[in-house]
């Protein structure tokens, strides 16, 4: 590359000033991960390294060493989790659910191969049995030998892990759950898992499966209203000390994010989240799917 | 840029086209806007056009056109505040503060040149004056050119606009004030602000200067404890209603984002930075600032 | 872009400072103008304006003012020359040719909108008839308003400019040309030049409308080599003499670029070029046409 | 980061269309090296893996294996060259200078610690003794694990090894050479090279230590034409033959991109750069330094 190196004529000279520590840095950073989030729309972080960059049949993955996050799992070139605050997600996602329902011994994970929604899920004494099935071998193998924060979920005796597709092992099973809970990637177009997202699957294969009494639980943007699945009812604004309780009581250990404030506040939306919210009217299926910005491996 | 959760609607709806659409998007984004927002993290957006680019006295300034975000302010290289969701931040700026005092007649805003702020000031019925006192003209200037939204506000007879350091003028002027906001930038090195993030500031210079029962806000990271400011009291989760009460009796129109229950929720904090809060105990002076990442001019 | 060795002399002296204007200027350059040049592979230049953005029923066009090199033309996502060295490309692509005919009177340009190559053909004292001939009225439309330089080219008395699409001009026209020059931009898939770089059209479009002794000359990075096309004699290596003579002789003005030794220098390629061109068996034709990375407007 | 990455609710519908290949690679290209070559100029390359990350006493360093480029090797932020074309660089250093001598017997380099430069050299049969002499012991202990087509030269038992300033040592040493070789990285500010740049270290310390007849070459984009230095004869544009005749006869294999035209085309200067020569007068010395933008640790 010598001969490209000798492009630039531009000589700068700083005579004999300091205050060049910060310049330096801004020259060492030279690597970054790039992600569209939308079309017109980038973050960028600076990289130490790139643990994993793989391809399973169902989807690109890497796992990242960032500077500003930690450890980051991609898929399908859409960031997932970061080590540094993946507890707000996880936390969030698992604890208002078990701790809505009066007794969640039996815990079906869609997705959530990453490892961190069983670890979450298993410090409820409750629990006696979580099923995860996750797609993606490679992804769990990885995450497994990886992420040293969850080794022990991975090694719980109470979980049962499963490579299937989700749906598909829902229905072939007999057993019906306490909680359902979805931990799966965004619906994107080509990707393994936006028909995990539509209202007939809810309706008839989700349902079905779960208790009397039984939650269901998924990470997402818009909420479906025409299927009277069980909505939780914690977060009326009035729980938060009850929340505190039941999380003394029935979780080990300490929440790093969520308490009965947290979920309060978390739970009430602005006014102008809720005024869109109204207006939605799109109802998600298989049909008429909408994809968040973003391209996976099956076409 | 206060609740991005909402930030973005922007549907695309392809059809049943080739796809190529996107793809040929992808081609032809190719001027950017970014910003290092710390040491090792960006953030870009498409720029539709560049329509101003300046440098004052005391700072940088940049108008910028961009596709995710409409018209964007940058000063010193930070961005300040975008078209699509400016309001967000501005009328939690104000509302809480004047809908807490019983009766806000006078308001002093240190900074504010973009007039977003003195815009939901003017929405206040009770409001008879309103002193903006903004260190950098340019700023102003073109803000009232080019930020259509705010264009009456400008003109508003009660709004008093002053050029001048904002310590100056309070320290110069004799009355004092139901209200005073500080709608700075960041306290970046080099930038003009930092000095009014201080203790000492606060404590000697804006006490003073409030009336009985007066008032004063401004947007910060970390609260300074240790000076007895008049706190807000409407923020105890119960006032949900009563602050909607008295955003419809007191203000003209109707707020886009705030209303009792965003209140309630954007002023309850997760347990994280609840606890991040409490550990803190550093008190910012003018010996001891701690900078937002970037550079201003003056060194 | 040419010879790029010597595009920027910007020296920058700090002199006994503190060193900050740098760390202020990485700050600070927060818009650029980015292009995937290949699939894996970027530049980036920071940006002072965007002077025009538009689309034409076939490109997409876009007119820069880069802190680098000065204002540059980007068609369809690609940038097409620069201010600050496109002398170098056009006299190189104009100058060789010309002077390789004892007396060339008459020039067909297929494309050339931007004006640079009239702009040289026109220094020559034998010129009696440039036909220029474009697809895209816009892009000629905004060169001739914005580029200074060409504007003396654009209002010559000898240059005629005709808007429509280079093959069908030829077709069309009865009269024939000492020296056709193809300045086409690249051929990009679904852009409107491909056509017009295939060995059928060479043969049976473009030889025709040569004079006896008639000269062709395109920009292209590999040489079709299975038409008897006049090819170029002037550069065997011991012709730099003669050239100069020429250029003084038969040129208005000083050339910046192209001298003999230049043009000597210049046409002899490196060994690992030469082999790989000895091994290029690829005819370029309508079925198999190879694409630069990009894509145009059409599909 | 589940949190960050319900951000956006830019949903995207490609209803049942195709086309979208370019697009999925355009997604995954999430990690990038981001060099800034000027400081309005930056290029950027897709990576495949960060293979090293250090940092040594005197520089910066990292091995990256990048997807356009192949390996490369980047030292305190500047690429210093790449697998896929640094044989261009390295034969361009070594071969010209050696052919121009009648018997190069001893050889000193005075950095070269990738071994490319070694590795060119040893294989002219002439050569004798080649001393490597880098500052840097880590990097030459990197480049000898992972640069597999230098590891038969790294182990040539006609070369000798040796970690130190190469000013020190060579003036350590009481022998002379027949070619001493400059391959050193970029003078940049605080780095470890740029004093061996100057006037007064070629005339006092290089210059004594070359035999009668003797050749000295580095890198550099401005001669120093003050001091009598034996130059090149060689490219006098007549020599072709005689080149490509001593390559045979005195080079082991075949080089890639050397040969007699190639030497002669190269080192003919385009018109524009001898002018900028003609009117260079700057005379590099150690209180005058000139850097290339980019910055050391050396501070």
């Amino acid at each position: 590359m010598g001969d490209i190196s000798n492009m630039s004529n531009g000589l700068s000279s700083n005579g004999n000033g300091n205050g060049n520590n910060a310049t330096m840095g801004v020259q060492r950073k030279s690597c970054w991960y790039e992600e569209e989030i939308e079309e017109n729309l980038r973050w960028c972080f600076a990289l130490k390294s790139i643990l994993h960059t793989g391809a399973s049949q169902y989807q690109d993955i890497q796992l990242l060493d960032t500077k500003p996050f930690g450890k980051a799992l991609v898929i399908d070139g859409k960031l997932q989790s970061a080590e540094i605050d993946e507890f707000i997600y996880h936390e969030s996602l698992v604890h208002p659910a078990l701790l809505n329902h009066p007794n969640p011994k039996t815990i079906f994970i869609m997705g959530g191969g990453e490892g961190s929604t069983a670890r979450e899920i298993l410090r409820h004494w409750a629990v006696e049995k979580v099923i995860m099935c996750d797609i993606d071998e490679e992804v769990v193998d990885f995450c497994k030998s990886h992420l040293v924060v969850n080794k022990d979920a991975f090694f719980d005796p109470r979980l049962e892990l499963v490579i299937n597709d989700a749906r598909a092992e829902l229905e072939r099973r007999e057993e019906v759950y306490d909680v359902i809970i979805g931990d799966l990637a965004d619906p994107i177009e080509g990707g393994p898992c936006y028909q995990l997202y539509t209202k007939s699957f809810y309706e008839f294969i989700v349902k079905p499966k779960l208790n009397q009494g039984g939650i269901f639980v998924t990470q997402m943007l818009y909420l479906i209203q025409l299927i009277s699945l069980p909505m939780l009812t914690l977060g009326d604004g009035s729980c938060a000390d009850e929340l505190d309780l039941r999380i003394k009581q029935r979780i080990e250990g300490e929440n790093r994010y969520l308490d009965g404030k947290t979920f309060s506040s978390s739970s009430t939306l602005s006014k102008a989240v809720r005024k869109s919210l109204d207006n939605e009217t799109h109802v998600y299926t298989e049909g008429n799917a909408r994809f968040i910005y973003g391209h996976g491996k099956q076409h």
